[in-house]
């Protein structure tokens, strides 16, 4: 009787713990495309504000280009404007032709793949992407994004 | 003296999970860290084949530049032959100035930074680096890495 409420109660306590080691992997990676989605459509109707939101709101979040680092959301946001947007920059029609997702953890992914970008001038650029995400109490974020550019043909 | 008996198997049971659970981020970080001191000694003393020991030894490994990608062990260690082995190409010093070590589960970590690179000719290169550890039974191993390049001065 002793061993058998010991069993219970080890079954108990394992059974859900394993049920919850699979969940995460499956909603993580469904979790990190919706944002990965949400952003290439904000993204391809101009709006660099909802594109935004995919990235973690902190003075922690890093990102990459070919060979300069960004600190922070508010540097990172800044960027954008001044490379795509105001005068006679434009964002463009972004789409990601090779895309991959690797989930790292509970709360952790990787993204990487390839990214495209035409413009409305008929230009075209390309090159590499890494990205982290992190789940947050808001939802799956960015928090390292390492995106670099092919040379321009 | 029932519920003694479970809360004593509770306690036996949750005290070394929180343990575990704080444990391997040190161990993540430590383990990481003497990878990659290993692998800019073997760079620094033009041994290809010992730095490529960092790297996961899987088709599965991806090695992302600027603009293209790079599938498996075997194509990242012949890049690496081309471009700086064989011929008048050498390996030159290897440092990195900036480097973070942010662990993203009991088996991922990142590293991000800047990497720099000194040739015996004086010709120096620099960009940032984006890679993505993982834990395997041979220790902790690189299966992504995404170094991109500034442009030359």
């Amino acid at each position: 009787m002793k061993l058998w409420r010991t069993a219970l109660l080890l079954l108990l306590l394992s059974t859900p713990s394993l049920a919850l080691q699979r969940a995460p992997a499956t909603d993580a990676a469904a979790g990190v495309r919706a944002v990965w989605a949400a952003q290439e459509d904000a993204w391809n109707r101009g709006d660099l504000e909802g594109y935004m939101v995919g990235y973690w709101k902190s003075p922690d979040l890093t990102f990459f280009s070919n060979g300069d680092a960004t600190h922070g959301w508010q540097a990172t946001f800044d960027r954008y404007r001044t490379k795509y947007q105001g005068g006679k920059n434009q964002m463009g029609k972004l789409d990601f032709p090779q895309l991959e997702t690797v989930v790292l953890g509970a709360d952790a992914a990787l993204v990487r793949g390839r990214w495209h970008l035409k413009m409305p001038d008929g230009k075209e650029y390309a090159g590499m992407t890494t990205v982290i995400f992190r789940k947050f109490p808001e939802g799956w974020r960015i928090v390292h994004d390492h995106s670099s550019s092919a040379p321009t043909p």
